[in-house]
Parts: C-alpha cells; sequence; structure tokens
C-alpha cells in the first residue's frame, strides 16, 4: 500500500515546502506557481520571516519553514527567543505556527535536542495528516462531488487521495479563490497530480453547480475551528456553507486542532490590502480610483457546519 | 430637475455606446475599459455583427450598435432581410434584440420610414429605462447597502442616480464578476460616475458582505425574466439570491420586459469557453492543463425573487 507521502502531490511531500539547505532555509515559493517554480533562499530566521510576510508561502507552508529556521537558529548559535518571536510576528493569523514554535523553545531551554524535537513535530504533523484524512476518506462515496474552496493542503487532499486508492471516483469542483488564486494556482494542480478530476469554477459558481446537481458535499480546510462548532476559513466559505444549507447539502470543515480558548465573539475578520481585489496576477482589474473590500476570512456560525473533521473524529 | 440623459453616468449615454459616424457605425469597445477608452469603426452590417460577436460591447450595447447598423444598411441600399439575420444571429441569447430588428424590418417593408422607426426605438427604451428606474428608486431608502452583481446597466444605475438626486445616500457592493470583470470594469466606473458610495468585492464575498450587515437589498439586472417570475442572470446570481434569502433580505431584478413566450424548462444554461476562467484580462491564471466551467447564466427560481422590476410596477 502507499505510503502517506506517496499518497500526496509532489508540491505537498517533505522538502518541497521548504527545506534546509547548507546554512540556509530554502522555501518554494507559492507565488509563482503553477507557472514558474522558484525558491526563495534564506540565510537566517529573519529572512524566512521576510519570506513569510511577502507570501512566499501560506497555508502550512509558514509552519515548516519556521521549524526549519528555529532548527537552523539553534545550529548556529543565535538568540532562539528572539528567533521565536520574529518568526511568530510573521504571520500573526496563524496561532499554530506560533504555539508550536513557543513550545519547541520552552523544551530546548528545558535541555531538549533542537534536531529531535523539530524531527518529532514533523512526525506530528504526519501522523495528525495521516489520522484526519483516514476519516475524512470516509465521508467521501464512490462518485461524488465536491465543491472545496480555497487550498485545502493534506488534510483534504491527503483524503481525496485515500478515497482514489480505494477505488472512488471523486470529482472536486475548485472556486479559483480571488484575489490570490490559491484555487487555480494550487489547489487544482494538487488534485490533478493525485488522479482526482477536478474544475476550476468562478467563485460565485457555487451555487450554479449545486443547482446543477453536480455537488454532494462541500469540504474546506479550516484556519479556525471552536468548541462550539464555528469555523473561520477563507472568504467565500460563508457562501459555499449557506448555498449547501439551501440545497440540503452537507458542509465539512477539517481542523488540526480545535481552539478552546477561544469563542465567537473574539473573532476578528482580517481586512488585507484592498488594492489586491484591484488586480489579479499584478494586472490592473479597476481604476485605480476604485475602493474595494478585502475580508480576508469568513466566520461561519454552527448551524451551517455539519462536521468538523478531527483526528478524534467528526465533532 | 436633470433630464433622464444628465442623470447617466457618461459612459451610458447615446452616442457614448455607438454612434454613426458618416457611413459608418462606431462603437465604444468594452473589452479595454475603463483602462483604455477605444472605439471599433465597423463598416456595414457583417462588421457590426463581427464587433458584437467578439464582445467589443455587451450588455444593452449590442441592441443599440444592431439599431444604428440597421439604419445606415437602410440609407446604403443594403439586403435589410440578410442585414437582421447576420446581426441577430451575432448574440443569440439576445432575443430583444433579435425581435426589435425583426419588428423594425417588418414595419420598414410596410413602408415605414427608417430614420423615424429608429429614432422611436430608441425613444422607446429611454422611456422604459425612465419609467422603470422611477419604480427602482421607491423601493432605494435612505441609508442603503444594496448588492448587484455584473452590470446592471440603465435600469439600476438611473435608479440609483434618481435616489442620489432625492437626497439619499447609496452604497453599491459591487462583485468583481469573473471571468470579464464587468463589475470592476463598468459597473464600478459608472457607479462612481453618478455619485454612488461604491465597493468593489470578489465574487464569493456576497455573504460575507451580508453576514456583515451592510446590505439591505440585492437588486440586478436580468438577461430573461418570466412570467412565473423566474429570472436569468449572470452566472452568481443565484449565489446572492441564496445568500439574500439565508440573511432575510429581499432580492429584485430589473426586467425591460417579461417573456410569456418561456416556461422554466426551456431554458438553457449557455456554456462559454472555459478558457475565459483559466485567463484574467489575458493573462493565465491556471495551468494549460486544467478543465474549467464556465456557465455563463444562473436561474434564479421564483422562490428566491422577492419582485420583478417593470415598467408597470413591481410583480
Amino acid at each position: 500500500m502507499a505510503s502517506m507521502e506517496e499518497l500526496l502531490p509532489p508540491f505537498l511531500r517533505h522538502g518541497n515546502i521548504a527545506r534546509i539547505d547548507g546554512g540556509d532555509v530554502v522555501i518554494t515559493d507559492r507565488r509563482f506557481l503553477p507557472f514558474e517554480m522558484r525558491e526563495v533562499r534564506c540565510h537566517g530566521y529573519a529572512e524566512v520571516a521576510e519570506a513569510i510576510r511577502s507570501m512566499a508561502t501560506q497555508g502550512g507552508g509558514p509552519l515548516e519553514a519556521a521549524l526549519l529556521a528555529f532548527l537552523l537558529a539553534t545550529r548556529q548559535g543565535e538568540d532562539l527567543p528572539d528567533a521565536v518571536a520574529v518568526l511568530s510576528s510573521a504571520r500573526p493569523t496563524n496561532t499554530t505556527m506560533k504555539r508550536t514554535l513557543e513550545a519547541m523553545l520552552a523544551r530546548v531551554q528545558g535541555g531538549g535536542d533542537p534536531e529531535a524535537l523539530v524531527e518529532e513535530a514533523f512526525r506530528h504533523y504526519d501522523l495528525l495528516y495521516d489520522a484526519i484524512s483516514d476519516i475524512g476518506e470516509t465521508l467521501i462515496r464512490d462518485g461524488d462531488g465536491i465543491l472545496t474552496r480555497c487550498f485545502p493542503e493534506h488534510t483534504f487532499i491527503l483524503s481525496v487521495a485515500k478515497a482514489i486508492r480505494n477505488g472512488k471516483h471523486v470529482t472536486v469542483y475548485v472556486p479559483e479563490t480571488r484575489p490570490y488564486l490559491q484555487g487555480s494556482r494550487l489547489t487544482e494542480p494538487c488534485l490533478r497530480a493525485i488522479g482526482a478530476e477536478c474544475y476550476i469554477i468562478t467563485d460565485a459558481m457555487n451555487a450554479a453547480v449545486m443547482a446543477q446537481g453536480l455537488v454532494d458535499k462541500v469540504m474546506t480546510a479550516s484556519d479556525l475551528a471552536l468548541a462550539d462548532r464555528t469555523v473561520v476559513n477563507k472568504i467565500g466559505t460563508l457562501s459555499d456553507a449557506v448555498a449547501a444549507r439551501y440545497f440540503g447539502l452537507p458542509y465539512y470543515a477539517f481542523s488540526l486542532s480545535i481552539d478552546r480558548t477561544k469563542v465567537h465573539k473574539d473573532i476578528v475578520i482580517e481586512y488585507r490590502n484592498a488594492e489586491e481585489v484591484k488586480h489579479a496576477m499584478g494586472t490592473p482589474t479597476a481604476s485605480a480610483e476604485a475602493k474595494a473590500l478585502y475580508p480576508c476570512f469568513d466566520i461561519i456560525p454552527p448551524s451551517l457546519v455539519t462536521g468538523i473533521i478531527t483526528k478524534e473524529g467528526v465533532i
């Protein structure tokens, strides 16, 4: 049977997200994919933080790059608390990265071996992805049409890969996910690489593909999932969940860990630079004088969430 | 009081959509707006048909260009039945253009004066826009936030212009409307020109702006409206109408004329070239190997339509 690593599209395999090369962290630059395969070579944690800030990598990428930067900092005798502070602040919404780095720092300061600890952290996530995608796979039936959103990374993509390995035919509808186009640029190539049938749609075709009977369920990743089943995910996901409810379809979100420290009213939606909504691939799409809005995430209320897929099962 | 013509943004005024210049029809090319003001000079109806086919103009533009091409054909002694057939086939979904040209041909063949008939046709539409927007205006309240979709042209834009003239403050949320970006390129500049507060959003932010309490109603044009209150409009409108229903907001569609000859099951959704979904402003956004879907229109069932705004009132 194929290993988890073999089931993943090459793009999501270890070393292809970020890797250590000599004294540098080399990060796969997602901004030019799928057209150009570029790398960003970072000498030291400050340059890794800068690469994260400039969106060279996103999703689960910053965590991997930051762990490798932390490991290099230990090898090179850098100021570790400063490294953790600088790396954590590079993507404030990524609280998983911050928590993981802070736990790592405490254990190294307590005498732990950084090499073994970082290896353990990578292994922890591999086991997590494997366990969650085993559960995700059971929710996919032969012949399913699935609507996703943005770049749902390891959890959803592995679930689909395992479903295909088990002989199920899966068709995925991928909204392009403006303005950054993660759907067109990252998700579609990954799903095609694992043998899924895959169609790019524009962002508001969500209801149309449901009305045509093409969709059996909606499945996305989540940036944050709360104990009350509130989900925070890429802008557009609320539109998907509302449409799923109207058409009587289930909506599932994958979560690496439920955040039990927050409640619904703690969530503040991040607004990013509205200029991005007025450009596509760097080309202007609107007048310079036009105003735009770029709320980056949607909050999906518990009533629209059929289940959150975690390693413990579907909540 | 300002005339209807003065209330319109310059882009939608007579002569700025299409005009006769000597022996040619000159069409404002919408493909490069708002960045470049280009014109397509057409010598004869076949070149006008070709300009329509190549999307130099869209929405209500083809009707105006075709009427002028028909008028020129009468002046130049061309084969009128052929002119009507060639022009009508340039945009098969535009049945209003076909019906208007065929009625015009019959009346000219019956001895009518083409100059007077074409002037009458333009005046007919002006009166129609004026009457419909009077009704649309009454549905807009001071302080309203309105979500629209695509380029809702004279009816919606005049309704907003009249509301502003009457001292109402109106904020419009304009989805960019991929892949052709009518929202960013055409609707936003027109709304800004008439003094509306206006924000471009990406196509799937429809539910997000509603969840934030920014939207009081959804108002769009329609490509087709049936007597049973079924509406056909740009892809994405079903997503808007479904979200409006979930958030308890009304959805209104403007219609120049209810089509009483068709029923719901007659509607066949046109699929356009999926390559357009894989490009933005001519720049590739996805792998050449990727598959995409481009259903061009949504069918909105009567149960999601609060009212159709016609010259006779709200149905």
